[in-house]
C-alpha cells in the first residue's frame, strides 16, 4: 500500500536512479560502490544515497547552496594556484566550477539536506562532480582521481567545515540580493504609486476593527509603504555578518592546512564573482560553530513576515464584499473563484501572501533551533539551516512580485462606498468637540446610533447646533493632521 | 545573474514547459488560454501558474495530496452515480480517478502550493485532469468538456471547499499511517531490543551532565523506548479527529447542492478505498473554517520531534570519542567522517534526526499560525498547512527507518570503557551513607576528588572501613532499585 | 538610573527582604548563611536568592507549584510512616505540609523560576520550610534540624529529580481540572446556547472573506461550538500521561533510597488527596529524563488558543461597525472605547482572547525547546517548562470566563443588518443554476453587480425569469442544507 | 474547589482589594463606581479590574510600561504648556508624573496586561492616577476632576493609540539599555578575560561531537567572545527604529487634535528626561498599526538567545565530570547539588542560562503571533507584545550578569585533564599527513584505535616513522594557524 518511496513528489521519475543499466566501480576509504556512469559524483555520494532516505527527492540540498559551492570551488581553485597548485589542473577545476555555478550539472547532486550536519557529504559530493568533470576536461578517466583528485586538488586549503558555512552565507546572500529584496523593493514601489494615488480620498479609520476617526487612503497606504521600507533595511542591517565568510578556518577554525592570506584572497575572488562585498570572517571559531548570523536574518525575514501578513489581511478585508463586506477597495479579478458561486472573486493573492508569511515564522523557529545547538567546534544543524533561510528568502521575494503584479498595482478605490461609509460614520461626532463639548457631542452620536439617523439630523433634532453649523465643523478633510 | 524561476532545484528540468510547441485551446469563465497537447489539465491550472510563480517546481502541490484527490474523487463519483450520475460517465470517471491515486498521472499538476488558500485551484487541476482523461477513456476530445464535465461530473456535489481538506485528511491519515507510524514502530522496536541485550550492563548515570548514581544501560534505553511508545500513542490519540472528512459540506457547510446521505456515503467509500476508518464530520461548519485537527497532528508530532532530539543527542554524546569524549557507546561506521582527519567517524544518523526534528518544531509553529487564521466559514491557509503536516509526518517517519537501520541497530556497548568510568565514579559513595552517614561519605568523595584517588583508597586512608567493608557495601549492582 | 532590581513588578515591595532585621543562622554543606527570623525557609534557600538575581519577584515558582509540593510532601510523610517513620514526626510534616498545600506559607517561597533546571533549590526549599515549621509544631528550635531534618525525613525515599517532576504533574493536573477544562466548558455551554438562540437567523455566508452563500447564525456558532468540544477532548487525551508520577525514580529513574512499593503508594495517596487519577509511571527514566507529557499537554493548549483565536476574530469582525463594518452581531458594551471618540465601543474581550492565544503560541515553543533539550537521566528545563505550561492553563481557563461573562452571553443578533446583507447577496445567483443553468445565473450576477440593482432586477431585466418565478426560485431558507 | 482567583503567586495577599472597607465614588461615562479611598486610580481603571480577572496579579501590566507613562506623560504636559496649557495644572502634571516614572505609585496599577489590546484602560489608568494625584498637590478633592482632568489635561494632545506604543518604546529601549545591554557587555568581558587567560592551552578541538584536530582553549573561548559582542550589535541595530515615538499620532496616526510640533517637541523632550536618542517616528500611521520595531528587537533577543544557548551548553558539557565528563573546565561550586550524592556540583548557571533562552524563544514567537495580526489603523495585541519584549531584555541581561559572576569569572582549565586528552588524541595523525600521506597516515590513526595506543607506538610498530620524526612532526602547538 506504500507508495514507493523515491517517486519525486513533482512528478519527474528519477529513472536513472531506478533502472541503472551501465556503472563504473568508485571506491572510497569505506569500499568500492557502483556509480552511474552518466553521472560525475563518486563512491561518496552514492554512499550518502543508500544511508539517508529521508524525505525523497523533494527534499534535496537546494540548488542555491550547489551554485554557491561552484563559485567557492572556483575562488578556491584560483587563491591555490597562487599557492602553488598547478596552473593546468587549477584551469581545469575552475571550468568545472564554473560549470557548477552556472546550474548546468545539477543532475549531479542527488543529496537530501538531511545528511549529515555538516554538510561534508554535500561538499564531497561537490568535490567528486568537479574532480571528474575536471578529469573529463583533461581527458581523464572519471573515477581514476588523476590528475583532479577531489580532495587534494579541489578541496585543497579546504575542510567540510569551513567550505559548507561558506556556501551558506554566498547563497544567502545571492538570494536576498536577487530575489528578496528586489521582491521587496518592487512592492514598496507600488504601494507608494498607490499612496499618492490615493491621496485625496478621505475615508474612515478602524481601530479595534471598529469605525474611528477619518483618515486618507494614501495615508493608510503611507503606513504599508513604511512596513515594506524598514522591511528592506532591517534585512540590509543583517548582511553585514552574512557577508563574512568562514572559508580558511578548516577543520575547526584554525586554518590548519591552509596558508596564511588564504582566507583573505577566497573572500576577496568571491566577492570579485558575485559583486556582493564578502570579506574573511574575523573568528573563524564563531563561523564554525554558530550561525548566529542566519539566525539574524531569518529574524528580519521573520519581521518582514509580520508586515506581509498585516499588509495583505488589511487588503482582503478592505476589498471584501462584493455587497456584504466593507468594500472599500476593489481588487483585480485574476481567476474563478468558485465552481458553485458565479462571479465570485477571491483575494487569492493576499492568500499566497499569508501563507508565506505563516511559513517564514514556520522556518524561523527550525532555524532558531538549530542554531541553538550547535556544540563546541561545529554547529552540525547546517543544511536544515540553510535551507529554510533560502526558502523564506526565495518564498518572499516571489510572492511579493506576485502580489505586486497581480493585485497590487490593480487595486482600485471605490469612491462611492468610501465617501458613503465616511459620511455617515458616527465617529465624525469628535469633531463638534471643541465646539459643543465631549458629553454633548456623545449625547449626539448615542442618538444618531440608536435611531439610525446621520449626525447631522441627530444634532439638529437636540437642539444642540443648526444644520449650517453641523456642515462647518463637521468637515473630513480638517480631521486628517495637527493644526 | 538571476538563474531561470523555473529551474527545478533537484535538477530535473521541466522541458514540456519551456520549450513547448504543441497546444490546444481551453477556456474559463475568464477567457481562453493555451495549453500543452501532451497535459490533461485545462484553463484554470494554467492560470494558477501564470498568476502564482512563486517558489519554482520544488514547490508544488505534495503528491500525497494529489493521489488522496484521486481516492476522494472516485468515491464521489460512485455515490453520485447512487444519485443518477450516468454510469458511463462514472465509469470513466473512477478510472481516471484511480489513475491520479495511483500516482500515474503525476506529471499533470503543476500548481504549487503558495496559490488560493482553498486550493480551489489544485481542485480544479484535479477536475480538469479527472475530466480530460475520462473523455479520452470515453473516445472524446480533450479541452471538450464532453461527455464529462470537470465542474458538472467530476465535481458533482463538491465544493473546493470542502473537498481539499477531504483530501487534506486523507493524505495526512495516509502519511500517518504508511510512513509516520511504522517508522515510529521500527524504531521502538529497535531500541527495545537493544535494552533488553544491554539489560546486565551496570553504567555511571548522568544528571545535570555530571556524574550521578549507576543504573543499567538498559533502562537508560528503556527511557527511549517509554518515549517513542508514548509517541505512537500521541500520534494515534489524535486520529479520531483527522479521520472525520468534510466532504458533503460543499461552499460553506451546509451541503448546499449535495444530496442528503451523499456526506456520509462518500467517507464510506473513501474508508473502504483506504482501510481506514474514515467518517463524515458531525460539523461541517468546523471541518471547512479550522483546521484544529491539523494543528492537533502536528502538535504530536512535536512531541515526537522532542523525544528524538532528546533520544539522538544522548546517542551521540555517548558514543563521543573515539579518546576524548563519553565513550561509552560504539556508532556504526557508516561513512568517511572526515577529509581532513583519517579514520574520524561521525554520528552522521543521529544529526539527520536531530536536524528533522528542528524542522518538525518549526512546521508546527507554520501550521499553528495558518491554524488561528481562518476567518468566517473558511480557513485558507490550507495548501500551507497539510505542505507541512505532510513534511513532518514523512521527515520522522524516514529519519526512523534511516536511524533505526543505520544506527541504533548496530549500537554495542564499549563495556571496558562502562566499566571503567562507572568503577571509578564517586558517585558510588552514596551507597555508604546508611553505613557511615551522609557526612563520612561526603568526606570521602571530597579527598577521593581532590586527591585523585578511587573511593575506597580514599575510605580506607581515612579509616572508615576497611577495603573488605568497601567491596561489601559499594554495589553498582544493588543500586539499580527499591528494596 | 537603573530601577532597583528586586522592586515588584506588580507593586509590592518585599520589604523583609531589603530591610530585615532580624535574622538565624542555618547552614549548609557550603557554610553559614544568615537567614531572616520570620521566615522557615532555611540556607540552601537563600544562598539560591544570592546566585540567581534573575527577573526579579515576578518571577518567582508559581504557588501552584508549591501547593503541589505540599501535597506530595504529605503523601510521601504518610507512606514514610508505613515504611518506619516515626509517626511523630510524619504527623508534624503532614500538617506542615498541609500548610503548604493550602498555600498559607507562600510567602516562605521566594525562589525564582531561573534557578537550577531540576528544581533542586524549590524541593530544598520546600524541605526547609516543612522541616522548620514540623520543628516549630513540634516545639523544637528553628533551624535546628531537630527533631525534623529536611533531607532525612522531608525528602526521605526522595530526590529532586523525581519530586519536581511530580509536582510538575500534580500542578499541571490541577490547573487542568480547576481552571481550564472549566473555563473551555463554560464557554462551550455558553456559544452552544446561542448557537441554539441564533437557529433560525439566515444569514450570508462568508469564504475568503468574500460574500458566499447563506447559512444560519447559529449553524456559523455551531461550528465554534464544536472547535471548543474537541478543545476539551483534545486536552484531556493528553491527561493519562499527565496523571503519571515520577515519585519513586529518585535520583536517576531506578529507585535507589527508595522502598518497594513507595512510588505505588504515593501515587494512590497523591490521587486521595486531590481526587485526580494519578498512578505511577510506568518507566521512570522516561519520567525524569524527559517531560515529553508537557510538551504535549501544551500542544493541545496550542491547538485550544488556535480555536479561540479564530473565534475571537469572527465575532469581533462580525461585530464592526457600528457603522462601517459587516455589523451582524451586536458585542455587549463593557466599558467606554475611546478618550477621544464619544460611544465608541471595542470589542476588549476578544482583544484579550487573542493576546492570550498569541501567548500561549509561545510559551508553547518555549516548553518545545526546553523538553527537547534533556540529557542523559535528567531534564534540567524542569521550572521554565511547568511555567508556561501553568501559564498557558491559567490564561486560557480565565479569559474562557472572561470572554463568556463579558462578551458572548450577551450577544445579540443585528437581525435588521443580517437580513438586509442576505437579500442584497448576489451569491443567492447560486439558487437558479439548476432552473437557468450557471452561465446565465453568471450573467444575472455579474450584471447585478455592475449596476448596482438587485438580482432580482437584473433578473427580470435580461429577461431570463420572472419576478414571480425568482420569488419561488431563490429561497434563502432552502440553501440551508443537502437535499 | 478553584483556588481563589487572586492570590497572588508570589505570596503578596493584595489585601487591600479584598477586604477594602473605605471607599469613593467615581463615575465614568458608563456609570458610578465605588474606589478604594487610598487609590489614586479612578472609575476605568475599577471597571477594568472587574471586566479583566485574567491571569491574577502576577500577569500585571509591567512596572517599566508605567514608568514609560510617567515620562510621556510628564514631557507632554510640558509641551502642552507651551500649546497654553496653564502653567500650575502642567506642574502639578509633572510633578505627578514623575512620581509615576520613578516608581513611587506603583501601588496604584492594578491592571493586568490581559485587557483591551490597545492599552487603553492602562493609559487611563495612568491619567486617573496622575490627575487625582496632581488635583492632591494642588489641594483638590480626589475623583472630582477639578482642577486636573485625567482626559482633558493629562491625555491632551494624546489618545491612548499613540501614547501606549510611545510607552512601549521608552519601556523598551530603558530595559534594553539599563538591563540588557550592560548584562552582555559584562559577560563579553569576562568571556574575553578568559579567552586571555586560556590563550596558551592547547586542547582537542571537537565536530560533530567527536574528537578533532587541536586549537587552545583561549581560541574556543573567542568563539564565545564573538558571538555575544555580535550580539550586542545586533541589538543595537535594531534600535533606531525602537527610538522612533508615536506620541503626536493620536487615534489614527492623523494626529487629529493635536497642534503641529507637538510630536517632535513631545520625542525631544522625552529624549531629554531619558537620555536616549528619541526621535518622533516619520510615519504615525505604521507606528500605531504594526509593531514590527518590536519584533525586529525581540528577533535579535532571539539570536542572542542561541548565542547563549550554544555558550552555556559548551561550558556545562566542557565542566562535566568530574569522573565521568569530558572535565576540561573546572566551573565554581556555588550550591550543594544533591540531597541524596555527596559532593555533586551542578552546572546550576547554565541552565538557569539555557531556561532563560528557552524563554525568549518562546516570547519571540508570542510577539510575532501578536505583531502579525494588527489590523486597520490599529495593532491590538501591544500589552502581550509589550510584556513579552520586556521579559525577554530582563532575563537576558540579569541571566547574562548572574552567568558571568557565578560562574565564568570563576571558571578554571582542568590543564591535567586537557593535556591528557590532547596528547592520547587520534586527530593529531593529520600533521602525518605531508610527510607519510593521508593513507599511511589512516592506518596508524585505525591501527592506534583498534589496539588502544598511542599513535607514536602504532606509527613506530607500523614501521612508517621513528619515534624521533614523529615528536618533530607531531607538534600541536603547530596545529593551531595556517602556515
Amino acid at each position: 500500500m506504500k507508495p514507493q518511496s523515491w517517486v519525486h513528489p513533482c512528478g519527474f521519475a528519477p529513472k536513472n536512479e531506478s533502472t541503472q543499466e551501465s556503472f563504473r566501480i568508485e571506491y572510497d576509504t569505506f569500499g568500492e560502490l557502483k556509480v552511474p556512469s552518466d553521472k560525475y559524483y563518486g563512491a561518496q555520494t552514492v554512499r550518502s544515497t543508500m544511508n539517508f532516505k529521508i524525505g525523497g527527492v523533494s527534499e534535496r540540498m537546494p540548488v542555491q547552496v550547489i551554485r554557491a559551492f561552484g563559485i567557492l570551488k572556483r575562488a578556491a581553485a584560483e587563491v591555490n594556484q597562487d599557492y602553488g597548485l598547478d596552473p593546468k589542473i587549477a584551469n581545469a577545476i575552475v571550468k568545472a566550477a564554473d560549470e557548477v555555478a552556472q546550474g548546468k550539472l545539477n543532475d549531479h547532486f542527488p543529496l537530501v539536506v538531511w545528511q549529515t550536519g555538516s554538510g561534508t557529504q554535500t561538499n564531497m559530493n561537490v568535490n567528486e562532480v568537479i574532480s571528474n568533470r575536471a578529469i573529463e576536461i583533461m581527458g581523464g578517466k572519471l573515477g581514476s582521481k588523476i590528475p583532479v583528485h577531489p580532495n587534494d586538488h579541489v578541496n585543497k586549503s579546504q575542510s567540510s567545515n569551513d567550505t559548507f558555512p561558506t556556501a551558506m552565507h554566498i547563497a544567502a546572500a545571492q538570494e536576498v540580493n536577487e530575489v528578496l529584496l528586489p521582491g521587496l523593493k518592487k512592492l514598496q514601489n507600488a504601494l507608494e504609486a498607490k499612496s499618492k494615488e490615493f491621496s485625496q480620498i478621505i475615508k474612515i479609520g478602524r481601530t479595534h476593527t471598529q469605525d474611528a476617526v477619518p483618515l486618507t487612503l494614501g495615508q493608510e497606504f503611507s503606513g504599508y509603504v513604511q512596513q515594506i521600507k524598514y522591511g528592506v533595511a532591517r534585512i540590509e542591517s543583517t548582511m553585514p555578518r552574512v557577508y563574512q565568510l568562514a572559508a580558511g578556518g578548516t577543520a575547526v577554525g584554525t586554518g590548519l592546512n591552509t596558508r596564511i592570506g588564504f582566507a583573505e584572497k577566497v573572500a576577496a575572488k568571491v566577492a570579485e564573482l558575485t559583486g556582493l562585498p564578502f570579506v574573511t570572517a574575523p573568528n573563524k571559531f564563531e563561523a564554525l560553530a554558530a550561525h548566529d548570523a542566519l539566525v539574524e536574518l531569518s529574524g528580519a525575514m521573520n519581521t518582514v513576515a509580520c508586515s506581509l501578513m498585516k499588509i495583505a489581511n488589511d487588503i482582503r478585508f478592505l476589498g471584501s464584499g462584493p455587497r456584504s463586506g466593507l468594500g472599500e477597495l476593489i481588487l483585480p479579478e485574476n481567476e474563478p473563484g468558485s465552481s458553485i458561486m458565479p462571479g465570485k472573486v477571491n483575494p487569492t493573492q493576499c492568500e499566497a501572501v499569508t501563507m508565506v508569511a505563516a511559513q517564514v515564522m514556520g522556518n524561523h523557529v527550525a532555524v532558531t533551533v538549530g542554531g541553538s545547538n550547535g556544540h563546541f567546534e561545529l554547529n552540525v544543524f547546517k543544511p536544515m539551516m540553510i535551507k529554510n533561510v533560502l526558502n523564506s528568502a526565495r518564498l518572499l521575494g516571489d510572492v511579493c512580485v506576485s502580489f505586486t503584479d497581480n493585485c497590487v498595482v490593480g487595486i482600485q478605490a471605490n469612491t462611492d462606498r468610501i465617501n458613503k461609509l465616511m459620511s455617515e460614520s458616527l465617529m465624525l461626532v469628535t469633531a463638534l468637540n471643541p465646539h459643543i463639548g465631549y458629553d454633548k457631542a456623545a449625547k449626539i452620536a448615542k442618538t444618531a446610533h440608536k435611531e439610525g439617523t446621520t449626525l447631522k439630523e441627530a444634532a439638529v433634532k437636540l437642539g444642540f447646533l443648526t444644520s449650517e453649523q453641523f456642515d462647518q465643523w463637521v468637515k473630513p478633510k480638517d480631521m486628517l493632521g495637527p493644526q
